[in-house]
């Protein structure tokens, strides 16, 4: 899968013990940040839950979603479990980053799943809420995403009937 | 995969953040101890390199070692990756432990991969130069497991030709 498994199997290689430890200790509703070298990472990180930043250096933004997104479920109970940084002054535009990104996300739910657009500043103040920031090496402009983190819940059915996790 | 994804997609639910950390943290040749209630997991665990005991609580000792292994590459350089800790007086005999620990094994790597037998006090010294131990809820006797990582390596070809990551 994607290139080669480097450390583990079965586990796409840009997902390193510090990485894969944040996106398994996230929670129902908890949001990470994927963004460029250009956003703030190191500042806005150190206000997330996580309080420090986590790399990504010479990946672009679009493949480091595709590495987060291979495990972290997105959020159904909510209208929007996807944002993009909009570009300044212009909502609706999609630059080429944020295409190739929207094709990741849609790759990895098997349905279209639009990025709601989140206005700069907007997004700088969702990012110190979430619980952590992955900066990329990706030097394009706007290549700044934020995702909710899903539950794939068991059926509420007796414990016997879906054997748990043993 | 494995009765639920609970966590992450296509992750074995039972490797939490932790977990998940320490065994995309090991390099080529790192060992990692899967043991049961009674080994002396955590005075063992505080000579290892990570420092302290990982938890898989109520737990069996061989779907512990289903869980690891399915992202864990074991070792093809050396002749004994998998090793178990053999009856005290008894280096031939596999316990029920260890036989259903045997047939993880054989299922993961997709080929019969014997244990090793070792002894009780050689794996207690083994066991303190292991990257880690991870504590189950076994309650049987002798279901302590030592795996030593192993590499998935590219080709070596020019970078462009298997692409790297990206």
């Amino acid at each position: 899968m994607h290139g080669g498994d480097a450390v583990l199997k079965n586990i796409d290689p840009l997902l390193n013990a510090d990485i894969l430890y944040a996106l398994a200790a996230m929670g129902h509703g908890d949001e990470v940040v994927i963004c460029d070298a250009h956003f703030p990472a190191d500042s806005v990180a150190r206000k997330t839950v996580l309080g420090r930043v986590l790399r990504m250096d010479g990946v672009s933004a679009p493949r480091a979603v595709r590495a987060v997104l291979s495990v972290l479920p997105l959020d159904t109970f909510v209208d929007d479990p996807a944002g993009r940084m909009e570009i300044v002054g212009d909502a609706t535009t999609l630059p080429a980053v944020q295409r190739e990104a929207q094709r990741e996300v849609d790759d990895a739910e098997g349905r279209a799943l639009p990025f709601a657009p989140v206005e700069r500043f907007a997004f700088y103040e969702r990012a110190k809420n979430a619980y952590c920031v992955i900066a990329t090496g990706e030097a394009r402009g706007y290549g700044c995403f934020i995702f909710k983190k899903g539950v794939q819940l068991a059926p509420d059915a007796p414990e016997a009937a879906h054997g748990g996790t043993r």
